[in-house]
């Protein structure tokens, strides 16, 4: 069953090339890291941090692209770790079905974080042991 | 009336902070460079170059929301020149009328260079007359 988890941390360093967010659950204490690019750790980052953006990001673009063609973003669904890697869903609501399409959490989050108010993001519970296991 | 244009040349340099792409008319000999980030620098090279890309990276994703909403992605317009700053459009059509998604000229040129085949790029007269005069 999917858990409800939110962005608890995003810690940047720019002598490495990994970037990490944690995820954290809403209604309890379990957390993990995801590791992401530099770009969108930053992406995200402006997004918490509200930080003004003149001109449409890419994934400003992205939101608004889904929006003008009416959809309405829903949710984002961490739903599978693989060899290291976390697959991810963007969930789109479109004339009453669900879209879902297949991204890297990074971008997922990234898009959770540009809508207002923030989607929901959940994580399929064996990932989270999985991830947790992993530590 | 727009003018039909091909991206030329990138030139990114890891020492700078700006990094450039040329445009280049498709019937005609001129050209003009735009001032874009590395990661969209970046990301438009890896397309370029047809870099492999095991997960989906940003465009990619928005290319693939696109499609899965069933919109067509059609073309790009870069329509205008304020104070420095490029004006473009992502064109998408969607049950027979187009929708024009406001985009910085970088994320709409690495879009057009993510479909296959490549989204046309056109560019306003007047914006070229501009860009020229500005060098």
């Amino acid at each position: 069953m999917p858990i409800e988890m939110r962005l608890a941390r995003i810690i940047i360093s720019e002598i490495n090339e990994n970037q990490f967010v944690f995820l954290r659950e809403v209604d309890g204490d379990r957390q993990f890291p995801i590791v992401i690019g530099i770009f969108e750790a930053t992406s995200i980052d402006r997004r918490v941090k509200d930080i003004p953006r003149p001109r449409p990001l890419t994934h400003d673009l992205l939101v608004n692209a889904v929006e003008q063609m009416g959809g309405q973003l829903d949710s984002v669904i961490i739903r599978e770790l693989r060899e290291h890697t976390y697959f991810a869903d963007l969930r789109i609501k479109l004339n009453g079905e669900v879209i879902r399409i297949d991204a890297r959490p990074s971008d997922a989050i990234a898009v959770a974080m540009t809508c207002e108010p923030p989607l929901p993001i959940f994580v399929e519970e064996e990932v989270i042991e999985e991830a947790m296991s992993a530590d």
